[in-house]
């Protein structure tokens, strides 16, 4: 059973706070075999990828064989069935259609003072994208990641992916072709990472990695990160559902356990003011369980890290959000639009009861890789801006620079950096000749 | 004298690159210092604080004096100069001119299935500006980091800077004033960072850090980031101007020197297709020298890390600097807009003969806390984006859930997710019943 929260009993503080600093994840220390994994490949460059796949993926590559060819790729998505297709074509259009309205504007104007100011955005030159390997190969985390990516316009898109004993995913390799990635490598792990933040003789380097991994690949991504971009690091997911009474317990408990079935170390919360409607949630879910293909998994999450917390209000129940800060937060509420006005921390709101958080994953549009673990206090989901960055521009005029000049000059000198000072003085002096 | 390269030359390319992955900064290893300062805040709050201030400050503090109060900073910044206060005013006042401009917005849409999709932005709750003690200690970099926090909506405001010796900046206590700054903490290093991050009795925690900082600082923000967001870990500054040969070489000398003189290990980079006039700069920058107040700072730089690279024309200089991906690029030519869209990466640019660097670490506009060591080609400067988080939003009505969800129920089969298929064809049985 989940822990059971009441806001009116005394103790509720201490309790909630307990709940929101639970450690979920064990991190191995696995920072000193990656460390020498990326020196590996630095070093050796492709022997290293060929070794290290043989020994953790139980495949013979050579250089030959490190990317997977296009015929290779279609063979092995004309294996998708058609719906399955036709499902993928949909999920990248809609998150197509989505993230080409984030791109950003440039912007120019001059100032009162004549200067030119602004600013332009460009695109990564490179970017890889790691793909798990095994059971947790999405193929619509491969959308999710690549689609932004082109929308934003990078160049050149890589994904390594590693094939345990050779076996690859029909619909990572569909859901590739389909958002036009331009190179896939048959690596995995650390080395993957290192590869494309490195480079190798077959692999040229990116300049930005995204994309979600086990242990190692998040302690290569920390290791290489600065040498080139990487996006966050992900933690096990999270939801939180504000529910009212009048809702289908079903529903709210399928929501809840389509987290819980994601990792044993996944979170589902459901606030609700209607203590009646909490525990026939919580009936729900129990009944659900037995059912579940990967029940287990869930019933651990759920008995380990679920909760159900009756408030006062609904107020209340966004206030606690507010603090929880949810990767994703369902609102199953008559009025959904007043109550999102209420959250300043979330990662993804899904409103109203006909938006179950399962749409997010695949086919609304939003991205679903989102900020977990409470970062959603300071970070967003991955979108297009991770794939460009901004160059500021300044133009001084002659008369700007000696309208606003002199005030540089006066700050270089207060900090003690003469040749600031200067350099705007000796345009300022024949400015003034 | 610097190194000098002219790109028709054999052996170039082997230059440009050793210039382009010299390692100009020694990076010692605190990072187990720096684990137990934090592991020490983290478990004795304001006594660790106090106790590491008076070891490395030399300053003994109690839990009364960690803040200092609004009377000590009325007191400090009456000391203020007129003509610097005006300074700092017109600084600010252009700064965040310029950062309004950046506020990003948000989005709301009806698709072609009736789904509400769109987005939200909302600021951080509360941030923390590292300053720095001592010489490095720059008003302007309050600003530069304050005003956009304050602009992006951030409600609580903290700044943490050592005062060796009790000693405070008055220009430093002015800027935070100006820009609104909320609390000042008289503590700094490894300790201030997890003060900010982890919270004391007396500091309240914060939920983004930014500023700049010494081997430790950096050590600590690499360690909280996860806890807390940072900004980037920045690396010692850099310049590369394009200059054709009818400029003044003794503008394009201070231009360069005024990035030299910030650190032994900033470099300077001149690239002209005009090779007498590189050589005038050179001759330049080396008459300028010996007066130079930091000119054995400057000079040490120049020599260790300042090349002057002639090329065969602008369109070639462009893709070197490409290649760069220069913190500051100056392009003192006749048509510096033609030039600035051959430019893809660049933390930011000043265009033409008139906009010395030094204009924007003052008064320009921009911010300029950039992306160093190469990082433009993935990175931006700091901007009000820092501060702020998205939100995406999703609501489907009955009907789009019937048009798009049973795409979404065939990829959660595909992904073996079972409960996430279910929470949309639980959905999805109603409404066909």
């Amino acid at each position: 059973m989940p822990v059971f929260l009441d806001t009116t009993e005394t103790g509720f503080d201490a309790a909630f706070e307990a709940l929101l600093t639970a450690k979920r994840e064990d991190s191995p220390d696995v920072d000193e075999t990656v460390a020498g994994i990326i020196a590996d490949v630095r070093a050796r460059g492709d022997a290293a990828l060929i070794e290290l796949t043989a020994k953790f993926d139980r495949l013979a590559l050579s250089q030959q064989t490190l990317a997977v060819s296009r015929a290779e790729v279609d063979a092995e998505i004309a294996k998708v069935s058609a719906e399955d297709r036709a499902a993928l074509e949909l999920a990248a259009q809609r998150i197509r259609a989505y993230h080409v309205r984030q791109m950003p504007e440039d912007a120019k104007w001059t100032d009162p003072e004549g200067a030119m100011l602004g600013w332009r955005w460009t695109p990564v030159s490179a970017a890889g994208l790691y793909v798990p390997g095994g059971l947790a190969s999405y193929p619509s985390s491969v959308l999710m990641n690549a689609i932004p990516a082109k929308v934003a316009g990078v160049g050149r898109l890589a994904i390594t992916v590693p094939t345990p004993d050779g076996v690859m995913n029909p619909l990572v390799l569909l859901a590739a072709r389909i958002a036009g990635v331009d190179e896939i490598y048959r690596v995995g792990g650390a080395q993957a990472i290192a590869a494309l933040a490195y480079g190798t003789e077959t692999i040229a380097p990116v300049d930005k990695i995204t994309g979600p991994g086990n242990a190692f690949v998040a302690a290569a991504k920390r290791r290489v990160f600065g040498k080139v971009g990487i996006d966050m690091i992900a933690g096990p997911s999270e939801i939180l559902v504000i529910a009212e009474g009048d809702n289908d317990p079903d529903w709210v408990a399928l929501d809840l356990l389509s987290q819980a079935e994601h990792d044993e170390s996944a979170q589902s919360i459901l606030i609700t003011p209607d203590a009646a409607f909490g525990r026939a949630v919580a009936e729900a879910v129990e009944k659900r369980l037995p059912d579940l293909e990967r029940g287990q998994i869930a019933g651990a999450s759920w008995r380990d890290f679920g909760a159900v917390i009756v408030t006062r209000d609904l107020d209340e129940a966004a206030a606690l959000s507010n603090r929880v800060a949810p990767e994703h937060l369902e609102l199953c509420v008559a009025d959904p639009e007043a109550l999102s006005e209420k959250i300043t921390h979330a990662g993804a709101i899904f409103l109203g009861q006909w938006t179950p958080e399962a749409i997010g994953d695949y086919v609304g549009g939003p991205n679903h890789v989102l900020p977990t673990a409470r970062s959603a206090r300071f970070s967003s989901g991955l979108s297009v801006m991770d794939f460009l960055k901004r160059t500021t521009l300044a133009k001084m005029t002659p008369e700007s620079l000696r309208a606003i000049g002199p005030a540089a000059a006066t700050l270089a000198t207060s900090e003690s950096l003469e040749a600031h000072g200067l350099s705007v003085l000796a345009r300022l002096d024949k400015l003034n000749r």
